[in-house]
């Protein structure tokens, strides 16, 4: 059964009528279909005993088509009234379909009125976010190759990026090289901006690759990732330039013993919050949980905002096939900051990360 | 007044107790605060006669000060109520706001929902993504400045992509190449991912750059833009490689013809659809009118999914300080794709581009 049979499965258990999937990353994995449509329509219809149907900006109807897709897609221009098209394709199939099943967590107030409008007697109460979001947690043995294969990438790009450090370059100059080296193989795109970050600079978790120079005697934060057939790599590796302080190498140890910690603990059965008390005991324990500021760690696959999130009152259980980031950070103001992460997927009995860069401290001079 | 101020106007205005912005983007715009919060909530309250307040994931309330922002900003932890906890900090402010503006286009079902049980009794009847989108529409100086640093951007990434052109290297490499370029520069986020597509492969308007080899005498179009101080550059060019037969010779003058005419012709009075239609009817009289699969043009500024959109059925006037491209492309199937483009700003009695690359048909061999 495919996973698209799977979500119709669901809307006939639930006595639905339709069920409209707005989130073009749900319809990605749904359909194979990828697209970003920005403020143009995009959707999927699924019925519980008839063929679904993707509505498309007309420019996207080919692609779609290309995918494989084996069912109607229907076009529209820019000046047509989406809305109206969408009514009148789904009242061929359902007259007056009443029990409507939404992604609440992507669709807009505006469309949700939209959509109201053309079914003023329909009710709207079941949510399909969570639907997507469970088919999406468990990921198959084909998406795990991917996510691997995003990750060999990810492995790639720190080797370059630690052969790229050097006096006079700056933060940019080190991720230009990076990228450059991934795109001349082929992988055109990154999972999120490649953060490179420098001494203090690093301090800032959300911050930004500066075009301030490197200096000795800093640490440096790399967080980067690639998109390999739709599915992402997301790894922080950071690294000492020159010679470090005892207050430099004791913020990465920590660091490093709390990911290694969480990392080894990881198999089925544990709870997501208590993973991140491991990793988080063992660096407030040190006297830096002040400065770990964010959850330990993020579910990712096709993004870096799935299921399962690794972080305090998430009591979900971890199974066999979820893939979530482990990433403890220590970041402090004005001296610095580390950052070590591997993505994983849990295994029958552990957990298997993505990346394999080595994560004992590597001195570069 | 600031813009921030005129929003808290309009609320004042239009007698609302309260407008919640939770458009990243709008944040942006009225605050300076650039983020992407992703599944994390990011917040802005405007209130007729009391100083506003952000509400932002905790890792963000060092980088919203940094900004100069003036008024409170609350932080929240991954694991704590982020809803409940607005709803504090609102009725701190007003113990029963009534009277609600939302950002219809972009707050979703979910959230929504979590605002309505706060406030029961509320009404939530005003939409303010117009009255931002209005605000946003007309650009500043300050803003044209940076979109004309953003299109000189553009414009050297041109240069350096039209001279990496060669027999035996890929889509891949050259957009490699000119990204490469761009980052030594400090220019580290392109505005969308770089499009280089040779011969058939550009009659996908929304294809991807791939690994194939670039060959001799075919059309390679480039569509690229970079962000500069959050602010977007968007244009593309289509140029030779080699020698042109008639037909691509042929659809480049026509695509060429419409793109120019209707960029002599934009100017304040005019009628968005108009201008769609001048360069649309040059297209479709040289018989390629169905080749023609999308609007003129989008707005754009911090984004490309801005307005005034170019297209059918758009009766806004052009006025002064209006961003947008003019964009005309013709893409068949299996033979060639071009797309000539330049973002322009609408000007007391014209339009200026923000890319200057030439637009004549250029030959490289």
């Amino acid at each position: 059964m495919t996973q698209l049979e799977k979500v119709q499965q669901w809307v006939a258990e639930q006595h639905l009528d339709i069920a409209y999937i707005s989130n073009p990353e749900s319809i990605q994995y749904l359909t194979g279909f990828a697209s970003d449509p920005i403020e143009r329509v995009l959707a999927l219809f699924v019925f519980p005993d008839h063929d679904p149907f993707i509505f498309a900006p007309a420019l996207e109807v080919e692609a779609v088509k290309d995918t494989g897709w084996k069912f109607p897609v229907y076009g529209y221009l820019d000046h047509e009234p989406a809305f109206d098209m969408i009514a009148g394709y789904i009242k061929q199939i359902n007259p007056n379909p009443i029990h409507w099943g939404i992604e609440k967590e992507s669709l807009t107030v505006d469309r949700f009125d939209l959509i109201k409008n053309q079914f003023n007697n329909a009710d709207f109460e079941k949510n399909v976010t969570p639907v997507v979001q469970n088919l999406r947690l468990i990921k198959t043995s084909s998406e795990i190759a991917k996510l691997d294969a995003a990750g060999r990438e990810a492995d790639f790009a720190f080797e370059v990026g630690f052969n790229a450090i050097a006096e006079g370059k700056s933060e940019a100059d080190v991720a230009a090289e990076l990228e450059f080296a991934l795109k001349k193989r082929g992988v055109m795109n990154m999972s999120f901006d490649t953060l490179v970050q420098a001494g203090a600079h690093a301090a800032e978790p959300h911050g930004a690759t500066g075009l301030n120079k490197i200096e000795k005697n800093e640490l440096i934060l790399f967080d980067l990732g690639t998109v390999h057939e739709g599915y992402i790599s997301d790894s922080s590796r950071t690294v000492a330039f020159g010679t470090l302080n005892d207050k430099q190498k004791d913020i990465y140890d920590v660091c490093l013993e709390a990911q290694l910690t969480a990392q080894a603990a990881a198999k089925p059965g544990m709870v997501a919050e208590d993973l991140d008390k491991l990793a988080r005991d063992i660096i407030s324990k040190a006297g830096y949980g002040e400065y770990f500021i964010h959850r330990l760690g993020h579910g990712m696959g096709m993004g870096e905002h799935e299921f399962p999130s690794i972080m305090e009152g998430n009591k979900m259980v971890l199974q066999e096939g979820m893939c979530f980031s482990i990433e403890p950070g220590i970041y402090i103001p004005g001296v610095a900051g580390v950052r070590i992460e591997d993505c994983v997927h849990i295994t029958k009995d552990g957990a298997e990360p993505f990346t394999h860069t080595s994560k004992e401290l590597k001195y570069i001079n």
